[in-house]
């Protein structure tokens, strides 16, 4: 199999129209710093597209769609006919992230990476059928060796398209029944966690129901203790088809130099296991959102982000990044549109 | 003075189209309540609009500017001149809330109420000229009778044209070099705390600026002391022409039931004042930022307010409001284009 791509650097940030950003913002009609983060995102962007005057015109959002061995042991509030349901929704535009993308004029795919039961063929659905949903990982790996770097190579692809067709900015999304109970594990496995730390509701278990999950997971991670260290094996033992193609969609935006809007938890965990696996790759990820998925908060800390939105949102499908796509806009308007001190003749700070 | 207008009660909500929003998130295909503060959003919007599909198109900022007597004791990181300089910025299109409005679509309205130097005629800027600030309220009220409910008055009026022209949503702002000295000491005197509490850096003091400043606050505090349990006369001692103006237009907006998206610190203490002069305000205010001014987070608490974003950001201009409204139009957008789990024939949370 070839891999190497997954060692390929990221483009480097382009330092010098950081620093014009820098510049530029501090002689806008305003109190220095007075925007707070949006003058931060406005600088991470002219850093990454490389111009004093970045914009975030061109979105594309992808949802990635998979099934889970795992959901067959109850660890979510929904049936696993949910993520074919949701894939139909998806197809015929009923679903939120389908409202968020038309109204923020965003390109959006949805790539199913196998589902339990066959769809049939839906618009607006493409299909990459890698099985009907991962193993059971409580029992042996989620994926085989070829499934997992079948599920990489699609984010890959995702990620490269998006790139070919100048997008301003890469949003990933997921859908599939039982992947808050991956992501957890994969987390906890990444950052060496107990299962209880990182176990929430997800779409919404009760108390019991979330001890229950915090169970299972133990057991995978008992099971699979081995890969702990190998952020690829992790992946592929307690992934899901979706989660994976994230990841390498990540590392592929890395790679090509397009910037990143993670969403929430699981978007997170993807966004862990790339920078696991590539350091640089935390260069091109913003975040969107704290998602109220109680693991979240864990998994910013580790990666040191700073989401720009705090909404108690727990969606999935890319929604909490789409919804804070308009931020990022007005960041924009406001670094490349405001007049400076000199244009509009006003004094500057005493002192 | 006729001030019969103050005691007018507020519209009341339509409850049965809240409880019918309520009813419809319910039934939209994600799980109950993962959209989290969007869904309170577009369900308090449909109980102020009176229906169970609200919208946010039809914006109208209005920014009220004045200068403050208590400027000239060096309460700013800026100059008084700073002020007139901004009506020049506001004028010619330049500021922030003005890249902001040609953004979002908003009308924009800025009214000058009276500065230190007069700025002569200026395009886009409507003169409402009370006198050449407010007195330095250290000495006297910083206002007289007259001026205080002409600036009530003129808060009044710039809603009643808002509402006539249909508007969705009244969004305030101010400009007015030493604001923040006022609005921090009619915080103190309406919520009965100490100088030092509620002071801040306002447009960039340093830490020995901010205790001056807080040692001229209690001074004033001291001197009008009277004025305490008394929030009209609190407004008309401490206030300023902008901070009065804002309290009359959200005033006004109850009465006429028009929802108003409050800005930062300045104006959320016009809305503390505006809601202990009638407590029935508070349903026709929704809260837009968290601001990096310290003293927010305590009227935001007296206020039990959630304000949707916490950016850092401490501008005024009515910027944070401006800023949160594309989130208040995706809530609608969400809430009225979702497919329903009928319509969509997705399977319902079990149990």
């Amino acid at each position: 199999m070839n891999v190497e791509w997954l060692n390929v650097p990221s483009t480097p940030l382009n330092k010098e129209a950081a620093d014009q950003a820098v510049a530029r913002q501090m002689q806008l009609t305003k109190p220095p710093g007075a925007l707070g983060q949006l003058e931060t995102i406005a600088i991470r962007l002219a850093g990454m597209q490389g111009t004093v005057t970045p914009s975030v015109n061109n979105v594309h959002i992808t949802v990635f769609a998979a099934d889970h061995g795992v959901a067959t042991r109850g660890v979510s509030a929904f049936p696993q006919a949910v993520t074919v349901e949701m894939l139909r929704n998806f197809s015929r535009g009923g679903a939120a992230i389908n409202v968020l993308a038309r109204y923020l004029g965003a390109t959006l795919s949805v790539i199913n990476l196998g589902t339990a039961s066959d769809p049939g063929s839906l618009d607006n659905v493409t299909d990459r059928h890698l099985g009907a949903g991962t193993a059971d990982f409580v029992e042996q790996a989620a994926m085989s060796e070829q499934q997992f770097y079948d599920a990489l190579n699609t984010g890959r692809q995702a990620a490269e398209r998006v790139s070919l067709a100048h997008a301003d900015l890469f949003i990933g999304g997921e859908m599939g029944i039982g992947n808050t109970t991956s992501a957890a594990a994969i987390a906890c496995a990444l950052l060496d966690k107990e299962a209880s730390l990182l176990t929430g509701p997800g779409t919404g278990l009760d108390n019991n129901g979330v001890s229950r999950k915090a169970e299972i997971i133990a057991k995978a991670l008992a099971r699979h203790q081995s890969a702990v260290g190998d952020p690829l094996e992790v992946l592929r033992c307690l992934g899901g088809f979706e989660i994976v193609a994230l990841t390498g969609s990540y590392l592929s935006c890395a790679h090509t130099g397009l910037p990143v809007l993670v969403d929430g938890f699981i978007s997170s965990v993807a966004a862990l296991a790339a920078v696991a696996i590539n350091a640089d790759v935390a260069d091109w990820l913003l975040y969107s959102h704290a998602s109220a998925e109680p693991g979240h908060a864990h998994v910013l800390k580790a990666l040191q982000a700073q989401p720009v939105l705090d909404l108690g949102m727990r969606l999935g499908e890319g929604s909490g990044a789409a919804v804070a796509v308009p931020l990022l806009r007005l960041a924009c308007e406001l670094h490349n549109g405001m007049a400076t001190f000199a244009e509009a003749g006003v004094s500057e700070k005493n002192g």
